[in-house]
């Protein structure tokens, strides 16, 4: 019945992400490919305790229908934590969603119209290109440099086009590691307050940086814009907690459509994170999660000195979960993914990560999942495939 | 910045339903608005139990990020049940989705372009109304009878219009608590194995039967349907937790849209509400609700009998959660909800329940929400509301 599905479905590239992560479920694979955070990092002994309080104190609440928009004193406490970093955001500019995935699809439905020019960074999150595709817009992708986007390609391409939206993550970017320079972000704003795109600002690593100084959102300095937060890597992913950070004429449309798409999110989790959040030391629990990534990052970032040919080149994130290798030209890493699955080594090829024409001589690498024992042993594996190749 | 949003958002009704919900948080008013669960229905103490277990014995595996298609043990045990019920269904044929509601934005995503012809219930849930309006198909109602659709306006429409869908709710139907026939069913199943249009039967109330037998889902007699089903009302719907019935290439794309909307459902709730379904007595669990809801459903036919005037029309709903009222002709629900507010009693006008020409004297009262005291004074004070309006 192929004829009955809707355009759209036809536009969204079959991601094989999905058949990479499939090959890594081998546990003999030393898996750098997934975006996932080490498990030792979640609070599990502390969401046992107030799972039980919520569960035993407040169950008619936590059980039954609630509000669109959220747990309201979770919204405060998010609030009141952007206040103290110096970004005014009030209570009712939040919304609690599906982990900060879902801001996605709801951005695209309230904003996007088919054709619309929407900006991205190149490379860029993956499932992002899956969101917004299914909406139809017509993606440019923007060179993204060390220091974050290429301000010279972004200004001539929003005065020339008009766009809807540029979506960016300006802390320690998925697939790069690249984080927006200070300097960058307040030009961004300057730039962005005489142009009617809207900025949003998708950033669920923010909060682990564990080198260099914490830098304020775009948003700080912009008019027209939507930030995405995340509980899923300081906290747990499989609890799917995100929030949206929009002004009221947006917020209006986001939560009609976050009512449509699926009435609410899942109350006895808000409830739970909550009491979490509140009851406990999050920093010194932040602290940790800060000091294991960085470790690892640190361990692979010495490995792929040590193993790697020295024509590859890498970023060295300050945070987050990924680095990016770019391989010597003319090197394909889908080649090198086959003979790196042979060597029991995994990585996802950088042409995931582009909408148009990509690097095919680019992947990412995870730290955060694999311990300092995997990490040598990955890298040294991988970096034996890659000199495999350049024979 | 209105010219920024998408088309699509200003096709959305803006819901007075919320409008009136908040009317109705009033602690003096009694609501026959909501559409909320008993909240003594909810299995408080054993879903504290199977929480506890999992957040000590799987917390690594519940806390982390998992498969879009959902826990698969949950989906063995939904398809066990169904093949118990005599429908042929494959674990690899569920999908687990954020509630039923998100199942009704990944079909609206997975098969409607614009101005495709879509028929839906007349009337029918009005969140269907807003989740499918997004997708901005072209509605066209069918006529509800006392045992279901109108068959020979539906034999018109499919034969004259080609429409991409049928969105139905054969058991204790929302808004009108009606249920389809057994004869209706089948026939639907010979009717639409002629066409290509695809039959989505939602079905949240089908396990909550007080009276009469137990009747197939129209899915058993058709090639081309999918199924929505929900845990909302048999164990709690804070949760958010529902699943989708598809074949294998419907299932496909609605994986990829599920993916992209928000990665995939709450992890650590798929293993509760598991080990919940397979640890405790389920069935003494639903009996429990049939048993309070027939109680309240019967209170409230005989208290409309005794206090609305005779020339009200009103729904005997077999199950549910609902019955749907019908005023003297002339007689507008929402001049009658604003006498009703003053008399501290609430309900929802009917005509937020159609899509085009609303039935001005139609309403919608709720049963599962109230006990049998808040029911006789809730209905006594309505029956007045009622005849004031008539004089």
């Amino acid at each position: 019945m192929k004829e009955l599905f809707a355009d759209r479905m036809s536009k969204v590239p079959r991601s094989f992400v999905r058949e990479i992560l499939k090959v890594t479920e081998n546990p003999d694979i030393i898996s750098f490919a997934g975006g996932l955070p080490n498990p030792i990092s979640f609070p599990h002994k502390e969401i046992a305790e107030v799972a039980a309080v919520v569960l035993s104190d407040f169950s008619d609440e936590a059980l039954q229908y609630a509000t669109t928009e959220g747990y309201r004193p979770l919204r405060n406490y998010i609030a009141n934590r952007y206040q103290k970093s110096g970004l005014d955001v009030e209570p009712d500019n939040i919304l609690m969603i599906n982990g900060s995935q879902q801001g996605l699809d709801l951005i695209g439905k309230v904003f996007l119209n088919r054709d619309d020019v929407m900006l991205i960074e190149r490379p860029t999150y993956l499932a992002a290109i899956q969101a917004f595709g299914l909406y139809e817009p017509k993606f440019v992708s923007i060179p993204l440099l060390d220091d974050g986007i290429d301000m010279d390609v972004l200004k001539n391409r929003l005065d020339a086009l008009n766009p809807k939206l540029f979506y960016s993550i300006p802390n320690f970017q998925n697939p790069t590691g690249i984080s927006y320079s200070q300097n960058k972000r307040e030009e961004l704003g300057r730039l962005f307050n005489e142009h009617s795109t809207v900025f949003v600002e998708d950033d669920p690593y923010g909060e682990i940086r564990f080198m260099g100084k914490d830098l304020p959102p775009v948003m700080s300095y912009l008019e027209n814009s939507v930030l995405l937060g995340s509980f899923s890597k300081i906290v747990s992913p499989g609890m799917r907690m995100g929030w949206i950070v929009a002004d009221n004429e947006v917020m209006n449309h986001l939560v009609t459509a976050k009512q449509a798409s699926d009435l609410h999110s899942n109350f006895l989790m808000q409830m739970i994170v909550y009491r979490y959040l509140t009851g406990y030391e999050v920093e010194t629990h932040l602290k940790k999660i800060r000091e294991l990534y960085r470790i690892q990052r640190d361990c692979m970032v010495s490995m792929i000195k040590k193993y790697f040919p020295s024509d590859v080149n890498y970023t060295k994130p300050e945070g987050g979960m990924f680095l990016w290798v770019t391989l010597p030209d003319g090197m394909s890493s889908m080649e090198l993914f086959k003979v790196a699955v042979d060597e029991n080594v995994a990585f996802v090829p950088g042409e995931a990560f582009y909408s148009d024409n990509p690097e095919l001589n680019t992947l990412r690498l995870n730290f955060s999942n694999s311990n300092e024992k995997k990490i040598e042993e990955g890298i040294k594996r991988l970096g034996s495939a890659i000199k495999s190749l350049e024979i």
